[in-house]
């Protein structure tokens, strides 16, 4: 049964799930700020900043009008960098006079709060109006789905029922979505995997090769399940597709954002200038201040999100801190 | 303490293997069948054949003559096809008149039998001239080791000093080893991985992307670690450098053989072709054999293991037999 669903933010991973849900034939409408975006969605059915060579469907509708876009929404699906996220929500809340049903397809935690999405969710929209949330990650890049690639993804919802119901509203032949029973271990293996991506880059960027890389992937899901542990994550919610499915996409790919702003780290002659660089759309560089306060806090042992947060936030030489963590600290436990 | 190395056949792991212990001023000798190698190491110290590019240590020494490359070897370092293996070990034993260490650096399962190559080894080697099995494993492609490129592997031994013995005599600062302590795990996730990134491979060639690559991968390791728990390996090994490391450098790095003869079927026109290209170094091809073999037996679910068989050996068309497996049998188990 179609559904009334408006996608808040209009970024390349937004745009993608609206058009699955066009495709789909639900009633699609794209909030975000960005006057030239809407227009050119609305106009020329493009979204060119994005996808330079894409025609959307004529059904998918842009507004920069949230009262609009919020009328007659059964389901926000949430697509905007978790930086603004509490910011959106708490205006999204002022504005709501019903009940919804709120989809995240972002993937970050909140430094200071350690909250994930889910939790802020709960904290800033009013529970009379949240009829669920759920949780939409996996390895899906976005310039993939929107050329109707084959994906495959996994969801996990606060209320059972609910997850089935996005489920059948995504699923088509190129989109599989998949119910996953443990809401936090999806939202912690989105969140931590550009930490990780961004590694990965950095190595990348450093001129070390393919064997490094595999062994950097292979000990950030460690780390990945060791927070996880503790924070109430079922472990094997990580050997599937939102933990290392994810995680080898975003480590592997050249369209990873988090893994280009890591290359551009490890190659730059000018640390400074690489890191200013990153706009707030690599969630990596926010979570992983996250994570190592996380990792503190807990007293947990990630050697790569310490590394990474060094390099980041204390300007340590990429060179010597990635070397420290290759030949040492990278040991693993059980050998 | 330097060491007496032979290493068993001169391809390109083999020579890489030997520059490594020639670093750590081992004496090492390569044996090779293959006189043009041969001469190519002792006259040119090069193996152009495999490093066109590559200066070869001057110490590096290569010999057709099997007496001549035993005689005084404290350890035979095994790098060959298996497809060969069980002949060359027969040809070993008889002309073996001392004691040594054997490791094996080669990946595969036996079809018919079944066997790893550690039991190949206890068949054919006389036990009183055999002083402990080592499997050598990991995130290592042959091209980046002989570059002297950062590479991280997992050895697993009959004997636990050797293990420590073997750790040692190739550790310097580029090559590491760790130990594990579940040969069984090491020698089937080095094995079988093979086989996914045939799978890999064929999905590429058929035009597929990231995405489901890295939901095959994901998979492909759950089938692993299925196959492992039936034939007594421990769980955790497979999510080290010897099963997810080695999985996905052999899945997503240019340089896997595996991975390029998948392809070959994948975007070929001629099935039958690209399955005849396939030499007999192509180790998946084989150990596709004896995985489906074993799966059959056990009775383990193994879809993509399956699927790989069907397309080479009763020529499925791939097209259809990836859309199946893609769409309906990865569905994962706990979704």
């Amino acid at each position: 049964m179609a559904k009334n669903v408006t996608v808040v933010g209009a970024g390349s991973w937004g745009t993608a799930l609206a058009q699955v849900l066009c495709d789909n034939q639900n009633n699609v409408k794209l909030y975000d700020l960005n006057q030239e975006i809407v227009d050119d969605i609305n106009q020329n059915h493009r979204n060119s900043r994005f996808f330079a060579d894409v025609q959307l469907p004529v059904g998918l509708v842009a507004t920069t009008n949230l009262t609009e876009a919020l009328k007659d929404a059964q389901i926000i699906l949430l697509s905007v960098p978790t930086k603004v996220i509490r910011d959106v929500l708490k205006t999204i809340n002022e504005q709501l006079d019903h009940a919804v049903m709120i989809i995240n397809a972002s993937k970050g935690i909140e430094p200071g709060t350690h909250k994930r999405v889910s939790e802020i969710v709960a904290e800033e929209i009013d529970q009379t109006y949240l009829e669920a949330f759920v949780a939409l990650s996996g390895p899906s890049h976005a310039e993939e789905v929107i050329e109707r690639a084959l994906t495959t993804v996994t969801c996990a919802a606060t209320v059972a029922d609910k997850a089935n119901e996005i489920q059948k509203m995504f699923n088509n032949e190129y989109f599989r979505v998949y119910r996953v029973d443990d809401l936090i271990g999806v939202e912690i293996g989105g969140s931590i995997k550009n930490v990780i991506a961004l590694a990965a880059g950095i190595i990348a960027g450093l001129g070390y090769g393919d064997n490094p890389k595999a062994a950097l992937i292979t000990r950030g899901l460690v780390e990945i399940k060791r927070l996880g542990a503790a924070v109430g994550a079922k472990e094997e919610t990580f050997s599937g597709l939102s933990g290392l499915g994810d995680l080898i996409v975003t480590c592997t790919s050249v369209h990873s954002r988090n893994w280009q702003a890591g290359y551009k780290i490890g190659s730059g002659s000018n640390l400074q200038e690489a890191i200013d660089s990153m706009t707030m759309v690599v969630e990596g560089v926010r979570t992983c201040q996250a994570t190592y306060e996380m990792a503190q806090a807990l007293q947990i042992e990630m050697p790569i999100v310490e590394t990474v947060y060094e390099v980041i936030f204390n300007k340590l030489d990429p060179r010597v801190a990635i070397a420290q963590l290759m030949t040492r600290e990278m040991k693993p436990e059980f050998y």
